[in-house]
């Protein structure tokens, strides 16, 4: 069986086709700047030269459509029709509190994410139309959504509750929702299975370490917290967000600044994080490092501040589970930062945790980290989100 | 030598005078609703009758002369001349970043104590005037400043910075200052003491739950992090205050609700925590606690909540730390509790915490919790914050 998975953003569209016997990814492509001048398709099939096609995208419809004529092109494509594909998987940021599952999509399906715009303002619009045009471009064809919050919804109350008049989360939903749902879920998933833990009782936490970052504690696969609330902004210092301050902060900004709430918010969400804390240097965290190893005292304290917050996490997460039987790093810096990944480790020699240096050199694979001693295994896997909706939509349509 | 402490605020103050010979208090006292009509001082002195005084105060000045005129009542004082008083301390909240320590009052100080009305515009100003009024009522008696945020001045950059841009810390001072200083200053050393530990390295967090709530790491009496923030809002849930939230509940507020950010800011400060959370229950521990008993869902979440969020501060501060040598548990519901206190340690068995369910029934009195198996040290050390001030002074002033 063939699953497509599509994540569309407002002017993207990534896509891979994963054959589900193997598990392997038969082609994947991205169309970039639709509904913009210059748009442009790259196409890649497994064991064949990769394809290139600039045309114009007004919409994903016509993106959805690209994309298909490249999956059935005799020289680049992989597939002979596109009643060859079984099913497709979207990305979808939010579910407000109505899922906590993926789901097939239908009228009411696509009326929740409607519903969720003013949650996830930037993603689930152009989720949806990514949705609409698979039924335009595929009609019959199943399309199931795979909620980024899924994963968080299943966090009890005493997590996901903010301490704020009740009333707000009845009337607007506001609670915490987790994002990086699909690769929390994915990479606990596989750490259970790598480091051969109880399915039901494993204690993981992941730290999803990217230039968005977040961490989660999980139970048997179950989530128990997650760090990113309401919105991607709560948790840990990232690229270029805040993570947790004091509310005050923000009225402290908007009374000195003279500025709006929005206002604000779009710097704590774009200008702040270790770009911000370095005083500009960078968002990427090779660059702030590289400035760190220069010298510069607002970039060590920038990763410093990383670094120790990633810790604190993990702490209050041991605690939020009694325990840890094993700890994940996964995604961009997760997956191939060593010096990052050995300076948290260092906070946590009270749980026993000793990780090999030599081992822990390793980049963007699945490996361990730690040494046979270690009370905790440390590990790092890569997450592999598309896999994860393939697997998801799978389990739906077969 | 005898010391007067004094606790301003806006239309109150408190006031305790202590022989620092057996650090005794000599007398205490209230002055209420100064400024407002029906001012009124209640004056207790050790051994002797309470006085109450109604009478127009209608500014500190006169309030301060209110309490020399009770000390040196034949009837109801304690000293014969306001002479005898060596040295006033006073409890200021905030020097932003320029005091990290007590300090003699002269007029430079004054002016930071100035300086710093918009990061403490409730309380600074009352200080001052306290100052002011002691200097008036009092000529030569040296004032001193002991400044709650003195304590959180001590956290390494990592911990005390916000990763937003950071001219706004350089421009605004915007960092996290952490409050309950005195307390958590105080309490600390105790533990050291009362547990045997090493005064260099003991690692000690103390817990600091009231009305206000918040918890402190501590290496050596010297503090490595602390949860309240650039206000006393950001941390632990409290009676009214929200603590840690996603910086765009913040935002969605405003913009739902339209309401500026004061407003929302004032919703998170007064109508928030535990009072919000349980649908509006009461801000008091004890009636929530007993709504919980008769099934009230909300009020149960809240409980858990405030918990679990205790919990997990400590888990984070065993992480800064790598390691607790004793956790400290103090003011009204940290000294009272011992539900609270029980259900806090349940989640910290992977510390090789063990509590003493029968010891554990103490309250208000100093006492450890832990069983002699216990892994790390548990008590409960009632806090004392006109002593601590007390001392503070006369280390000042000897």
């Amino acid at each position: 069986m063939k699953i497509l998975v599509i994540n569309c953003g407002s002017s993207s569209l990534k896509y891979q086709l994963i054959d589900m016997e193997n598990e392997e990814v038969l082609a994947k492509g991205l169309c970039e700047r639709i509904g913009i001048e210059g748009s442009n398709l790259s196409h890649k099939a497994a064991g064949k030269e990769e394809l290139e096609v600039k045309k114009e995208m007004p919409n994903h419809t016509v993106a959805i459509k690209m994309v298909m004529d490249a999956l059935v092109d005799p020289e680049y494509g992989v597939i002979k029709d596109t009643s060859e594909i079984s099913a497709v998987g979207h990305r979808v940021l939010h579910a407000g509190t109505v899922y906590s599952d993926s789901i097939i999509v239908n009228e009411d399906v696509k009326n929740v994410i409607r519903d969720c715009f003013d949650l996830g303002p930037l993603h689930n619009p152009a989720n949806l139309m990514g949705i609409e045009a698979c039924e335009e471009a595929m009609p019959g064809t199943p399309n199931v959504a795979v909620f980024d919050t899924a994963f968080g919804m299943k966090m009890p109350e005493k997590a996901s509750l903010y301490a704020i008049p009740y009333e707000y989360y009845e009337k607007y939903s506001i609670r915490r929702y987790g994002f990086h749902g699909t690769s929390h879920s994915y990479v606990s998933k596989e750490a259970i299975k790598y480091c051969e833990l109880d399915p039901e009782t494993a204690k993981v936490i992941v730290c999803h370490l990217g230039n968005g970052a977040s961490v989660s504690a999980s139970i048997g696969g179950k989530c128990v917290d997650t760090s990113m609330g309401l919105t991607p902004l709560e948790g840990l210092i990232m690229g270029t967000r805040s993570g947790d301050i004091d509310p005050a902060v923000v009225q402290f900004i908007c009374n000195k600044e003279g500025k709006d709430v929005n206002e604000v918010l779009n710097i704590l969400n774009k200008k702040s994080g270790i770009l911000g804390m370095s005083g500009g240097v960078s968002s990427d965290f090779r660059d702030v490092q590289k400035a760190q190893g220069e010298g510069n005292h607002k970039a060590d304290v920038a990763i410093q501040a990383f670094i120790y917050r990633v810790a604190k996490y993990i702490g209050a997460y041991v605690a939020a589970m009694n325990g840890v039987d094993a700890i994940v790093f996964t995604a961009g810096v997760g997956e191939n930062d060593k010096p990052i990944r050995g300076a948290v480790c260092e906070y946590l020699g009270y749980l026993g945790i000793e990780i090999d240096p030599e081992i822990n050199k390793a980049r963007g694979k699945r490996v361990t980290i730690s040494t046979p001693e270690s009370k905790v295994k440390v590990c790092v896997i890569p997450t592999n989100e598309e896999l994860s909706i393939a697997r998801e939509t799978l389990a739906l349509v077969k």
